[in-house]
């Protein structure tokens, strides 16, 4: 049920193709997933994507399991399942436990719940937790 | 702005004294932000919702840092202004320094990025993402 | 903060007027509040959005108080501050108690709440809730 | 295309098993939906959902069907295509009429229509309709 | 997985009947798709709803392509596949190049992210963005 | 209510101020708006993001004022106060018209009207609709 249909590695741009094999090599897998299969019509768009997620989701100061479970919580609360599925595979690929994991989605639940109570009640913020 | 008034301490229920009491012991500080002082008009959901929060956000598998950054997370993706102010306080209190705040801000608006572009192609979820 | 300014009364054109006329005989009062003001600039979409408004919010199988109810419920999922405190005020005006309000926002919390823990799950709906 | 598999009863740990009974003991019937069943990986987050859930629809102020028909309302906004079902099924057995179903679905569509009309022109709020 | 069954030709009352005519009339095609099928057991909200369709997406002053690209960019910030499906389809129809569905992929994923960055930080609007 | 200050161009690192100097000279203002001043405490997120909007926002085939409409669209659907107002002033400084920005916004909210109701009520995407 896509918009877009997938490409297949014969049907790439040179300039997708190059991607792909950058995806490739940084990941150390031949495997490509469907979202840049359905992303790779668009090659300019592409290439900034990946760009941009490499440097994201690359080495920093969280640690790239964490960086995963973020990116979790985050397309939960859009109701994105397909990334729900890839990050939720990348993080335990990265070393996400099944505790972990547990406590993720409580976690994001419980600040769905108070998101809400706060929303609905129109609290205002505390003074103290202003940036000066 | 908000649709009940705060209460103050003379104001509380004695069931809702007892929930400010133990947030006080909890948290070892006098101050109560004003989420609890909206909520102190049901003693019943304040005392349920303190004891959720202190279960979900308590010592677990994961550190209490990156428990406030994940609900960082979700609230900005459910646009909660009031709780992207309190967490991000909370975070800095718990240890986030500046250098994680950036990165955790990038990841949150990469994944919002990536996650419409999922769902504006209606990706189909691979196979290998999928539990068994 | 509007994008628009909001019309007073004597900068209407003849037919935001009558949409006005008719918003105060309806609701027996001569306040106009915010909302209508700002859409005043578009007297059609004024005219659309009043009449859709009065068909669905007007006499039907569920009670006026409910509907509003409903009305709070969906305004806090989509964060609109503004419509949140006008709809909990039309709400108390049509006779909620602050003891349903209360329930209103556990109600609201908790649906958030399971929610997001569903969708971070990925369940798929059981047989017998679909429609044969 | 759950990120969990879907418990049976014979994989289940006794203090999940115990919550199952409840289920069943407070719902009499036999029938455990897959939203428990994949929550039960987690015994002690399925048994403070559970418990709350108990809480916040259990009897109360506001009917059991209303409280149903409010929960859809947040789902919808939410886009939790399973809670929506879950959910409209259950209002169905609490005596949800088709009519009121009819009416709960325009008002929730009708919400949407003027939170977005509200959030596109900055609509200030009123000041009748703060809370002194 | 609909919570109402799709409603045939032979099934509709004469009310939903007559705006099934002009839907077909008005867009010169004999084909009805799943949505006016699902409406149609509530003939007024689905009268409602196509009189309204018709004058937001009729002649105006922004060009037909346009309108259904900004009806795709809401469907794709709200999850609805369904919308997003049929108003890409729509917009194609209507003569939206994939060129210019490509940009408009980018602009909502841009959007996307710098939305939740702006969220996140907690912006303050400028004084000149503000209407006088 | 910011979560990090603003910062004012004394207080800038050489990076940001490079972006600075480009975003004025791309815009042909002096004038910078607190969405960069915020994003300063981060260069490289800084620099990255400013490079991805001139080249999604940049000429292309969608023209630059309907480009913003778009931008409008989505941070409507993701309640982004700061997004609207800044989105909505550019798109009338590129040429929006009143009457087009009228027509937007029903748009926008039509959008979100039958977006929850297709939700609600589950519609299944229809076969002609899919990409094949």
């Amino acid at each position: 049920m896509t918009t877009v249909t997938l490409l297949d590695d014969a049907s790439l741009s040179p300039e997708a193709r190059a991607v792909f094999d950058d995806i490739r090599a940084t990941r150390k897998t031949d495997f490509i997933n469907n979202f840049w299969r359905a992303l790779a019509h668009d090659p300019k768009t592409l290439r900034r994507t990946w760009e941009s997620l490499k440097e994201v989701m690359g080495p920093g100061v969280i640690e790239p399991k964490v960086k995963e479970m973020i990116y979790i919580a985050v397309s939960v609360a859009h109701g994105c399942n397909y990334c729900i599925h890839s990050h939720t595979a990348s993080a335990r690929a990265k070393g996400m436990t099944e505790e972990e994991y547990r406590e993720l989605v409580a976690i994001i639940a419980m600040a769905s719940e108070t998101n809400r109570m706060v929303t609905a009640l129109g609290v205002p913020v505390d003074r103290v937790f202003e940036a000066v």
